[in-house]
């Protein structure tokens, strides 16, 4: 509990290798997460290799957590493995659609998930990259994924070198509604945000970018329309190029 | 990493009550995990209510833990709430896509999964319902969710009444993939698959099935491709419905 309450993201390591004993153990603890039917519609990709690290890096737009953590790893969601199984079967599978790469997402991060928890139960420190979906495409390249395999997150571990304060999140009333969802007024809304807005760091993202608050900090400059609108229609390209018919 | 590795999906619950206090620092937990940009697209609806119970259980396909258990959390990706932060702001969000809908099933999947390790923490059992993107639609009605809000998973929580045994998983090596991923040829598939098809257990699935194989009781019985399709349509639908641009 202490842990999951402790919980930092890491982006600074030490120079110092992940052992492979302790990487099995770190990904066993992810297999042992609850899945779809049992059917572990994901794989993972370890990435040890400098080169390949080079290679990944601009596609997760040149944050310097790849090129310096020991290791990178891919979580993919995969029906790959299962539908050759099929296959070999004469099982008439039709998992190729929406309905199965959304089902693939849900079990991909219970198993990254679970892959966390246990790498910072052994003192390493972790970071998620989201930027695997903007680059689905290229990073499916690199790695050379067949079809049917997608990359979903990504996740750099290694021993901590910094020991960074623990972000804010907004109060737990501001999350749990009670047996239905009870919408938000505008008084609420400013209630749960107004602590955020007072931050001396958000302070700092607003007046840096010029903006009149933080929420334009977000639409304007750190997730803007234009881009996600682009990332979306090329995120829809990937999908159905590796299989989904979606 | 005990729990983590010796975790079982419980179905069956005491009837004993979770108390408000445990809830709170079980989802406490669940917000302490990594999610996009801090933005916390997620929101839960705790069901405690028999009355409500009752509706959401034949929209899980009547499957017991619903009714039985004490809490059932219905986990959503959650737009709505920084939207309207937005709007109060001037600032011109663009969430309502792809991109966004998968991010927020990955965010919501990482507060869900903490939940899950918290709650077994503390001696309570879990299980994972799939079938809420199966039955969204419905499920958006019962729990009131507004535009911007969709239901990804479900968790049932109780006091175990079970002791389930541990059920199997792939070696590791079927799921693990160095620098790059390595293709499974038709040798590859039947060696990892092997350990499975002859569980008692699966033999038992194919008799009662009368089916050849077990990947056929996975295509014709559990998971059937009309179903996957329809299911997969009603997903869509519902999606665009709850307005995304998808």
């Amino acid at each position: 509990m202490e842990l999951l309450l402790n919980h930092r993201t890491i982006r600074k390591y030490q120079q110092k290798d992940i052992s492979q004993e302790d990487l099995n153990i770190i990904i066993e603890s992810g297999i042992r997460a609850s899945n779809t039917g049992n059917m572990q519609l994901y794989s993972v990709i370890v990435t040890r290799d400098q080169v390949n690290k080079e290679k990944l890096s601009p596609l997760h737009f040149n944050q310097p957590m790849v090129k310096q953590a020991p290791v990178v790893l891919t979580i993919c969601l995969d029906i790959n493995r299962f539908n050759k199984w099929c296959d070999l079967n004469s099982a008439d599978h039709g998992y190729n659609n929406l309905l199965w790469f959304v089902t693939g997402v849900i079990d991909s991060m219970l198993f990254a998930q679970n892959i966390c928890i246990a790498a910072e139960n052994l003192g390493l420190g972790i970071c998620y990259l989201g930027t695997t979906i903007y680059n689905a495409a290229e990073i499916i390249e690199v790695l050379k994924l067949p079809k049917g395999v997608f990359p979903v997150t990504t996740i750099t571990i290694g021993y901590p070198d910094e020991n960074p304060e623990q972000i804010d999140r907004l109060n737990l009333k501001g999350i749990i509604h009670d047996e239905v969802y009870t919408d938000y007024d505008e008084v609420a809304i400013a209630g749960l945000f107004a602590y955020k807005e007072e931050l001396e760091s958000s302070r700092k993202y607003v007046s840096e970018n010029n903006k009149q608050n933080l929420a334009q900090v977000f639409t304007d400059v750190r997730y803007k329309k234009v881009d996600n609108f682009f990332f979306s229609e090329k995120l829809l390209k990937t999908i159905r190029d590796q299989g989904f018919d979606v």
